[in-house]
Order: structure tokens, then sequence, then C-alpha cells
């Protein structure tokens, strides 16, 4: 099942600043190979369901590691069995609908 | 790893009632032998990360059999290594911090 | 136009727990008079579309003052035009339809 | 008080496409003179909070006046006072933070 989805992780208690481990998260989704990519409030990732949740465990357990005792993450989920669709088809068939 | 999960799922274009989907997404969580509490928004699950996740994809699945051709989901998920907390100790917590 | 919201509110930099502020919110709400409930993962709220918005900034203002630099939120706005409902309704719909 | 927002407008029960009604709230966006961007699962705003949240207002009456009787929406809101941050900023400083 391939899914696209929008992932907004937020360590909690490691100061005001948490972009030192959204990038890690980068990482984490660039080591699994998964086209991703980042906007002002969060990634949006393409991949199969396993993939994409395996990498997500991942993003959870190398923000801890790198010392947030806390973590609290949004997560969106689309998945369709009408027609494929990748990311980019999501933005076009917006820009193409303008009215 | 232990998680508390907010679960909102909405199927798209089975009309304008989903209960029957999210009835049977409570089934799926019953089944799976998940702690879970319906509420008005959604449904708070506790337990193993893999086992709330397996859960949550079999959610998915499941709606599509259902006849949903396409499903939006909003997850919340919190982790934390600094203690153990259950669903009811966060609104506990709450409660006795009024002020 | 009447909304049933699912607010989470999260202080960041103030520390490991976050009761105080999601208690200081759970006031906000109940003194603009707006039906609410608590859950694990949030709050749930009923109401017409500006008092509930209203309570909400009044909900970051009030966080801000008690000392959190930033905050992260997130919300679930439904609404509808086919027909009235309320949060309980919600649930009703929801345990009803079970298979 | 300034606000970043991630804004996912889904009308349901209108198809199982739904980009006419995205399009509908890029063009409340552009005409309320917002900085915005649309992405894979969802639109950034950045703004004074009256003024966007007058804006996701307008979009629930023009997605209902389209004829969807039913839509739920996800927003992730971020405010901050210990400084000024744009949506770019945001992105700059996750993608100079890459280990």
């Amino acid at each position: 099942m391939k899914v696209i989805v929008d992932l907004c992780v937020v360590p909690i208690d490691v100061g005001v600043s948490v972009s030192k481990y959204v990038a890690e998260c980068q990482k984490v989704l660039q080591d699994a190979g998964l086209e991703h990519q980042l906007h002002a409030y969060g990634t949006n990732i393409e991949g199969e369901w396993d993939d994409v949740f395996a990498a997500i465990k991942r993003c959870h357990e190398r923000v801890h590691a790198l010392g947030a005792p806390r973590i609290t993450t949004t997560i969106k989920v689309g998945t369709r069995t009408d027609r494929e669709q990748s990311m980019q088809d999501k933005i076009d068939s917006v820009t193409e609908s303008r009215p």
C-alpha cells in the first residue's frame, strides 16, 4: 500500500530551537531512500506504508538518542485505491484547478 | 517503545456519514487487544509502537475493503523516555494542575 | 457557523511536563462558557466558530504569558451544513454503527 | 501575534477528487494578501493571527458554498515570542543544521 505522509516531529524539553532534531529526521529519510520534501511546517514523504512508518519510528528513536526525553509528532497519511498519485501530482492537480 | 496515539481516520467519497468506517476501526483496535478510548474527534490508543501502527495499517486496509477509494488520516504520536505514562495519567496530570 | 474542534496546545521549552499549560487552556475554555471535553491527547470543543477560535487565540496568549516562548498547536475543525451534530452525537453515531 | 500555519481542508461527500476545493482555498488566501505556499499535503500560511484565521473561516464558507456538506480540516499553528521567524527561516534553519 502506497502512502503520502506529512510528518512533523516536535521534540520537547530540548530548548526553543528544534532544527537539529528535524535535520536528523531528514537524514533518516534520506538514508531510507524515501522520496521526501521539507516544507515550513513538516516534511512530505512518499513510499510504501511499511518503509515510511519504519522510517518514522527510526526518527523517534534517533531524536530520543540525541537527548529529547519526550516527542510529540503529528502525521497525516493518505492512501487511495482508485489510482496512483505522487506528491507532485497532488500539487499539479490543485494548480490546474485554480478558478 | 511505548506510544500514546490519537487516531482520526477519514474515508473520502463514501457519503456524508463516516461512522460505519470509524466503527470498523474500533473493531480492529479491539481485535488487536489494544487499550483505546473513542472521543468526539478521534480515538486514543495506548500500546507498543509496532502493535499500534500495525493496527492503524489494518484500519486503512479494512476501510478500503469496505469501499472507500481514498482515506486521509490524522495521527498524533507521543513517546517519552523519562517515565511511563498511561492515557489516564495524562488526563489526571492536567486535572490536578487546574489553576 | 457551528464547529466541533479538537485542540492540542504544546508549549515548547518549558520542561518535560506541560500539564500546567494545558490546565490553563481548560480554564480559558471554561471562562469562555464553551462546551469542552478533555481527553488523553487534546480537548474537544463545541461552539460557534468565532467563539471557539477567540478562545484558542486566548490560550496561546495565556500560555505565552505563563512563560512559554514557543507554542505549536494542532487543531482539527469540523463543520457541516447538512445537519446539526453535537460532540456526543458523533460518539453515539460510531457506537451505534459497531459491526 | 504572528503565526505560521499549516492548513489542510478536506471536503467530505464531494467525490474522490478534492482539488477544486483546495484551489478555491488558495484563491481565498491570495485574495486575503497572505503569504502562502502550497505543498503536497496542505498549505503553509504566514501572517497575523486574526488575518490568517479569518481567511481559514472564509475557506470553510467558500467550500460549503461550492457544495460540500461537510468539511474536516487540520491546522498546525506556531507562535513564538522569542524572535520573528518566517516560513523560509524555518526551512533554512533545518537545512543549515543537517548533520
